[in-house]
């Protein structure tokens, strides 16, 4: 693929302290995001168990290369997780970096306008699978390492990378090795580049995100597939069943039907929903542009920003079962089952949550079927504090990149290692975000905001040296 | 395969007027069918359309050799029909022979016991896909036509073969056939085996079938996938809205909601529920051993055989979106579709049904979503006079191969071609069946009952017999 660039390309930063180093290296650095998004490493396939180790090794290898020391995979149960480290600034701050090398399967394929994973810059875009979530806001956190290593020999403060391979199936690997090394993880705080940018030019400070609680609903009626014909009428089926449980679970405005489910929901404050609505938000171009749809459902009586990021929900993602090839099968499918997946707000509690659902289930379960709620896996929400030197030197690092003043704001996903940090080592994160709501997260067309990519290298080298200073 | 037959074969026919014929070459005629079985004519994937044309040449050359005339492929827009004929019984009545050659698909695979397209034959019942529905049945019209030729160098009535490839998809080749020659098709009755006996030994016919309108439902969201958790809570999902339609469509008790339903639905005679509730039947050993199930469901106030002869039903085979892969997935869909399908009864009206279906569906579809609705194919239901020679003939010679008194019956199931030989040519079906209810129709490790096969070919034989005396 070539290079199409437009006149006065966005890597040459015109902003305070910039630094050659990146200024010079901008094609390398675009040709390396390149060969890293080209690798297929899809963690919720397990035939791309190869390409998950392919990015592993790429990923070393990039760290070697920046000038970390003591890179190596950490291997167990599930993908290597990336370790590396630079240690030689005493009395610094340690900063834990956390980045993820998986991505989503890109299916729907015939959506893709270019293929997943034969990255392609069309405008100031780069599109493929693992663009914004999470390739390119991870290796931007090895270029800005790169950049100072290369340029002063040292950093300003300590680092540890941590770069996992299994978070988009809330892999349990860096959960078991952050709960193993506890407070001995020897950080003080967590950097993140996993969250997204309020709007394009506003640096942005993600402190909220909701947890995650995802399950898998059987539903079995008979011991074989019976034809809607000869059974049509007796017959239990798993399919409308199904149907009967989901609407159970929730009301058609969007209101969960489960009982105790809201309970321990803390409302944001007065200060925060006053924030909110001070951020720029025009519901017509977000509704139209960037969801494409004709209108906006959900909760009664809470904004956009209340119903997204600080109000549990529940989604059905798909239901198996019966027959769904080109034309007509006049069958009544023995089982069903359905992906449904919930999202938690602070103070919920997963395990709580995920025993009120599978109660709530049996319980509107029709007659004629049985029903069985595994439990896939499960997140905290987090909610960080703002009074602390981690978050407000980032705020004032970004400010300086992009010469706007930082907003903070909550995402309504989930980066589950957030809760394990603050939860097991004690350290709060800072998740600085350089993604952009409109760059199709999990869906066809995934891209990253190339503008970003290159702001953030020095937004985060930056936050580096001002943290250090 | 090696035939492993128990002692005292069941092609020894200990019924009057047996025929050495029959007798001599019950192994050719079980090889016979093993070849026709081997096919995998599956109408309803378009793969497998060299398998159709193979199954249709299979056909006429068994019929060629059974003696028949001006055998030929009629070839039209869809699957080939199988016509012939032996029209050299002056002043006796015509037959029409129907039967069809093309199977449903055999998934789900993994649950066969053997391969469906390698007829394997365990105690009485040979197991392949069609075996029942309706190769079996269809091949047995051809043995006894054949024997009967073969033996006597002529037929004691005259008969014409139809025999389709598309009757599984409801195909509009035969339809256009049957409406293009109407009255003068030149038959006086149909005679087709492609139903079920009541029970093991009882011989039956059956009089009434269920109609099919049967449709896709689309249900259509935003313009692409979108990430249930950056825009849950505000974003419509199409998967939970095709929930709220289907519950709309049918509450928990069975009884469908859609406005005017029920409308034209005519109930069976005082005679014919006496008729049913004499019939033996053991409502444990039906739910438990044919249909693997733990309770009934359905309306209330109506017995299992008014549920499914003489009520309307509404069944979901499928329904695709989203993702239903292993492991786990935060997407909402763009889009959803199911497959829904209603059976009728005399004397609804597959047209009006559609526009009543598709108004209601409109009716329930939430807020945030546009639905659309596809009429698949239909059919209509069909409810034969018992009042007329062909059945009365047909009753008394299965009466007398079977030694047992023929009970009349409806069948749930549709076949669409009893009602376009009614309403375009005029003429009355007789349904002689010889399937039995644990046939697994539709569904993994489908059989037939390798003595009904023989008894199957002995009882034609006789009708035909006992029509031109």
């Amino acid at each position: 693929m070539e290079l199409s660039q437009p006149a006065g390309c966005w890597y040459h930063f015109h902003v305070p302290n910039s630094d050659t180093y990146f200024e010079a290296n901008g094609p390398t650095f675009l040709q390396g995001l390149q060969t890293f998004l080209r690798i297929p490493s899809i963690s919720t396939l397990p035939e791309h168990k190869p390409d998950i180790r392919r990015a592993a090794e790429f990923v070393a290898s990039e760290l070697n290369y920046a000038g970390l020391r003591n890179v190596h995979l950490i291997e167990g149960e599930g993908n290597p997780l990336v370790y590396a480290e630079w240690l030689n600034a005493p009395g610094k701050p340690t900063l834990l970096i956390y980045g993820h090398y998986d991505v989503q399967p890109p299916d729907p394929l015939e959506e893709w306008k270019s293929p997943p994973f034969e990255p392609t810059i069309r405008g100031e875009d780069i599109f493929a699978r693992g663009a914004s979530d999470d390739k390119g806001q991870t290796y931007l956190l090895m270029k800005a390492v790169e950049g100072l290593l290369q340029t002063h020999g040292a950093l300003p403060v300590n680092v540890k990378f941590l770069i996992e391979g299994e978070e988009e199936i809330s892999g349990q690997h860096i959960e078991s090795y952050i709960r193993a090394q506890g407070r001995n993880l020897g950080a003080d705080a967590a950097l993140i580049c996993d969250t997204e940018m309020f709007a394009p030019g506003l640096p942005t400070l993600c402190i909220g995100l909701r947890g995650i609680v995802y399950t898998e609903v059987e539903v079995v009626a008979a011991d074989h597939d019976l034809h809607s014909g000869v059974y049509g009428g007796v017959a239990p089926n798993p399919l409308q069943a199904m149907a009967e449980i989901i609407t159970g679970l929730k009301d058609r405005d969007g209101r969960i039907q489960i009982p105790g489910f809201y309970d321990r929901v803390r409302p944001p404050t007065k200060a925060e929903l006053d924030a909110w609505s001070r951020l720029p938000f025009d519901e017509k171009q977000y509704r139209e542009k960037e969801m494409g749809v004709a209108e906006l459902v959900g909760e009664p009586g809470f904004s956009v920003f209340e119903r997204t990021w600080a109000r549990p929900t529940l989604e059905v993602h798909g239901i198996r079962g019966g027959f769904i090839g080109e034309g007509s099968k006049t069958v009544i499918p023995a089982r069903a089952t359905a992906k449904i997946s919930m999202r938690l707000v602070a103070d919920m509690n997963p395990a709580d949550t995920f025993r009120l659902f599978a109660a709530h289930v049996e319980r509107v379960t029709p007659r004629g079927v049985r029903s069985r709620v595994t439990l896939l896996n499960s997140a905290g929400a987090s909610l960080v504090d703002t009074d602390n030197r981690y978050l407000k030197t980032a705020a004032a690092a970004m400010t300086e990149v992009f010469g706007v003043e930082t907003v903070y704001i909550r995402s309504g996903g989930s980066i589950p290692i957030v809760g394990s940090f603050l939860q097991h080592a004690g350290i709060p994160s800072v998740m600085m975000g350089f993604g952009l709501p409109d760059d199709n997260l999990h869906a066809p067309n995934e891209k990253f905001h190339l503008p970003n990519f290159f702001h953030g290298i020095r937004a985060v080298a930056r936050y580096l040296e001002m943290l250090g200073a």
